[in-house]
């Protein structure tokens, strides 16, 4: 183990060969920038001792394997010093220097922030503040599920540590004794356009850490020897994370910019930065070509991932059509406990709400793969980015509301392409009493916009069950919409289910109207056809179930038989929700659709109340049918 | 002043009085939840002498004038206690304590958690962790900008104290010195589902505040005279916010309930409850009606609003559309400088971006009115919203990707109904090389999905200076959508432009088919003109400028004059953005739309090759208008 080989006193050799890696390192984040016009030298360049340290005398790993299980981790929270990432790399051997030429350019993957198209980036970042959270699910996961001995390192920037969710990252590190975890803080008092709050106040930040559990080391983050003392320090700190807040100068070695307020995301132009190299080069004194990390390991390939695919249909919901009457949640609680003891991947992260999404079931049967993230949505799903990267398939349940919390982090999981479960519950109006602050409302229009999550929307326990199954056992981001009230079970426990495939509950060849529904929404559709055919209209009915991807041939196909008209109706708001997926399907067709949705901000009051209060209700369907044939045919007749 | 009131030492006779008064507020906690069948009795009571002792003995307002410039701000932060808060504004004579009974009860204002529907509810709660944040606004509007003499008091569960926005608006309101906000956190240690992760070691909670620059006390929150010495010390303390730590225990004074886990959002069942009431009765002893609170003041009628409509009119755009070429971002950047030198309610709150959003221009013009957020987007709408409830008309503006952070407020921003204006700059995949993780591409579908929130997404400068204008003076929540290319000036400074208005820049009597497009994609719809026309294709071209409030009538009109076929395009997710929402304006009508939008992550690249990669590019429209041609035409022909 490499552990021996860090604590070992660092020679003068050792520290003047990290003093010439982050000369170097400078060098090509000035020359990649400078050939992209545009990036972030200054960021990098505070960074450069840092990174060489880490990477050239710190870190154990294979640069030609990087995704190996046995590898250390590195997140680059301060995602803008991505030019700094990648000269790290390559210098390790990952890949040829050229390629850093190619920094920002179209079809590179040296992308402006980093992505995990590249196989060395976890998590994407360059939205600040979500390092720590991803690397706090890794950190668990190599600590306390699969006892990997990785150590994880993380690079903050200072502004960066305003961000709220690090500190609920912070305190969780700390709760679960993440002492393989090891923060540094680039503390270069610099944010894009002027100072951040604390400055150099290196004792206001050693206190926050500290005063959140936190092992602290504060050192001048230019000298490889009090860094390498700091990683030193780190590696025998027992039962808490470490932080090295490491005081640095913005710009540092590019004479004439160090230290300017000025200076964030500009590339230097071609003649400053020929001077700059130059002096670079100058410090770095001979060729760098002789030498070779010393914790270099060779990694064994890449471990495979765990079985994740499970055949859907393997565990058969147990509801009675004719007898039961069970809310979605309930439905999706049991069949997560269920299908979790068997897939070993499952881990869930609760936000403090386990007996209202009853994810307690799956607790109760794998309590060390049921993660408490307490009251901090943010971190619950950096937790689970972090654990989807190590090959988890996590699944996050809350109230639909609060994953509004976590939407910067949802949207740079489905950048990072990561096979993350979402599961919002008490959607909609129709939770009732507790008023708006509590109901989901807006969540399809976050989840649906996001490219690649698949969006599906049961309306009883058998589908709630099945589609629980269903998205444990899709490869990608995957959201699932419940509710809060028990309803009666619709569908046996052979109804097949598909991703993309809804459900026609009612059809005949006399169809004058189509009504497209959703969870709650079923139960009004089916009551509002009973109402029509009483007084002799017959309507087709849809349980969509999948939002996204859509049906649209079945949509397309049953509209037309029912003379291209068209009622949907859901709770949720009025834009991005299920109404505008069925516009959107039906909107190379000469369809006329009345939708049906949430105008207005809600209050409380019984759930039937407010249904008829958002005109989502039975009678609303009944009445929006009835005078969308009117209004249509009436326009025909014109 | 009630400060020497305060101050003076509290009799036994003032105690007794506050116990007593809070035993008062359990009952009507209790008998309240109990009526309703729901809602968080034992959240309560864990705070009830906190907020008997500091309603009864420590803020200075006037019940019957709650939203009086002269009283002190109290906000319920931990909103589920709403009981409390209700029973404590009815005690202090605010309202009938009948109307208690009423709570959550359709059409009552006592909601499940408080909304400003009520008088005395600054800013809506519920969803936690926004409370302080808003607080932290209305103080410094009361310490900087307006003098006041206010006092801000904030309840705070110590659950909540997980989210991170906690220890965003903590570090900015001691970077402010706002020692005129005072927080209590009611450490009850039992969050919804287990203990917190701090339980009752009231050592971490002081250190973690202490740490982020705070007063702290720590008491016990059962005892008035304890809460009391503590509220009389933040008084005195200069410089520095305090938190009053107060350790209680959940349920306290429920026989049979208290400290109990399993107790959390459950009502007593009458038998229960009567048991409680009893024995709350018995300890409350003699009769409370001769009570008056101590420290009432008569405040004068609510101040009236400074002046905030201004003719949108007022101020001329400079741009010259013969010879500028402007970003959007530029365009409002200094339509806000010019609009807010002259409007003394207009306050700007950044996210360490002013130098790219442009409100550095405001900053020079108006330093005390130019709020640093740094980067903590949460709490920079947490912050407007306090500064909207106190009538000012704050302007929060970041690149569009970020305000996904600040969603969940942005929502509750909604619910409050709050006059805020949200500006979000770099939309889109023509920002660029910077890569994915910098492009907002889900904003829309955000930002339209709240209702009552006006959307805004200009092409120019001219058009970016009058949304600015026409944002400023409408009284409501805005969003304000900006690209960051610099792109030639369309319209002249005489142009006008509404809320709830299109623009039509190329129409004739033989149209094929209508173009829609906004910002960005106007100039390609544009170019894509001038291809089609080319070849004998005439179309119609919209730059739909208002996407909420949308131009339906305008937009019917013109599909219908351009032979039912419509191709929208817009720098957006497919889901949720402005194709939506041409569809939900068209959908009664038979037409046919070919939506362009981005619908695969995007990746670093230049303007030019992302508008292309994505399929929105002058091309992209020019086949689509000629496919759509052929198909909709052969579909004709069967």
């Amino acid at each position: 183990m490499s552990t021996e080989k860090v604590a070992a006193e660092s020679t003068s050799e050792q520290i003047h060969l990290l003093i010439r890696k982050a000369a170097a390192l400078r060098i090509d984040s000035v020359r990649a920038t400078t050939a992209a016009g545009s990036g972030h030298p200054t960021s990098c360049a505070s960074a450069a001792e840092i990174v060489s340290t880490l990477f050239f005398a710190v870190m154990r790993f294979d640069p030609k394997n990087p995704q190996a299980e046995q590898n250390d981790v590195f997140i680059l929270s301060k995602g803008h010093a991505a030019p700094l990432l990648y000269a790290a790399w390559a210098e390790a051997g990952a890949f040829p220097r050229e390629r850093l030429w190619t920094l920002r350019k179209f079809g590179s993957e040296l992308e402006g922030h980093p992505t995990p198209r590249l196989p060395f980036v976890p998590v994407a970042t360059g939205s600040l503040g979500q390092g720590l959270p991803a690397a706090a699910g890794i950190a668990y996961n190599a600590k306390h599920l699969e006892q990997t001995g990785q150590r994880i390192y993380v690079l903050l920037g200072d502004g960066e540590a305003a961000e709220g969710s690090v500190w609920e990252a912070a305190a969780w590190s700390a709760f679960h004794q993440l002492d393989n975890l090891c923060v540094t803080v680039d503390v270069n008092c610099l944010g894009q356009s002027q100072p951040t709050m604390l400055r150099h106040n290196m004792d206001a930040h050693a206190a926050r850490w500290s005063a959140f559990g936190w092992h602290v080391a504060v050192v001048d983050g230019h000298s490889p020897s009090q860094l390498l003392g700091a990683y030193r320090a780190a590696l025998k700190t027992r039962g808490r994370p470490t932080v090295v807040l490491a005081r640095t100068i913005k710009g540092k070695g590019l004479p004439g910019i160090e230290g300017d307020e000025h200076w964030h995301g500009r590339a230097l132009d071609s003649a400053r930065a020929e001077k700059v190299i130059h002096e670079l080069t100058r410090q770095m004194g001979d060729s760098l070509a002789e030498w070779e990390p010393s914790i270099r390991i060779e990694a064994q390939a890449t471990v495979p991932p765990p079985v994740r695919t499970l055949r859907p249909d393997v565990y058969t919901p147990p509801y009675d059509p004719r007898l039961d009457s069970v809310s979605t949640r309930q439905g999706f609680g049991s069949a997560l406990a269920a299908i979790g003891a068997r897939n070993k991947a499952i881990v869930v992260v609760d936000g403090d709400v386990k007996n209202s999404t009853y994810t307690e079931e799956f607790e109760k049967l794998a309590q060390l793969r049921f993660l408490q993230g307490y009251i901090a949505e943010q971190n619950m799903v950096g937790i689970a980015m972090g654990l989807a990267a190590r090959r988890k398939v996590p699944f996050v349940a809350t109230f639909a509301c609060f994953l509004t919390r976590a939407f910067d982090f949802i949207r740079m999981a489905a950048i990072s392409g990561l096979n993350i479960k979402i599961v919002g519950t008490h959607a909609g109006v129709s939770i009732g009493e507790d008023g708006p602050s509590q109901m989901g409302l807006e969540d399809l229009a976050m989840m649906c916009a996001e490219p690649g999550f698949t969006v599906l929307y049961p309306s009883d326990a058998t589908s709630a069950w099945r589609a629980t199954a269903l998205i444990a056992a899709h490869d990608g981001p995957c959201y699932l919409r419940l509710g809060r009230p028990a309803v009666p079970v619709l569908y046996g426990e052979q109804e097949p289910f598909a991703i993309g495939r809804c459900k026609v509950l009612r059809k005949s060849d006399q169809d004058r109207a189509l009504i497209v529904a959703a969870g709650i929404t079923v139960f009004e559709a089916l009551a509002a056809y009973e109402q029509l055919q009483a007084e002799g209209l017959i309507v087709r009915v849809i349980d969509l179930f999948s939002i996204h991807p859509i049906d649209g041939e079945e949509l397309v196909a049953s509209a037309r038989d029912s003379g291209g008209i068209v009622v949907t109706v859901e709770d949720h708001y009025r834009h991005g929700g299920l109404g505008d997926a069925v516009l959107s399907a039906l909107a190379r067709h000469e369809m006329r659709v009345c939708k049906l949705a949430v105008s207005e901000i809600p209050r409380s009051g019984t759930s039937r109340e407010l249904l008829a209060e958002a005109g989502i209700s039975a009678g609303d369907i009944r009445d929006a049918v009835r005078s969308a044939l009117n209004e249509f045919h009436s326009h025909d007749a014109q």
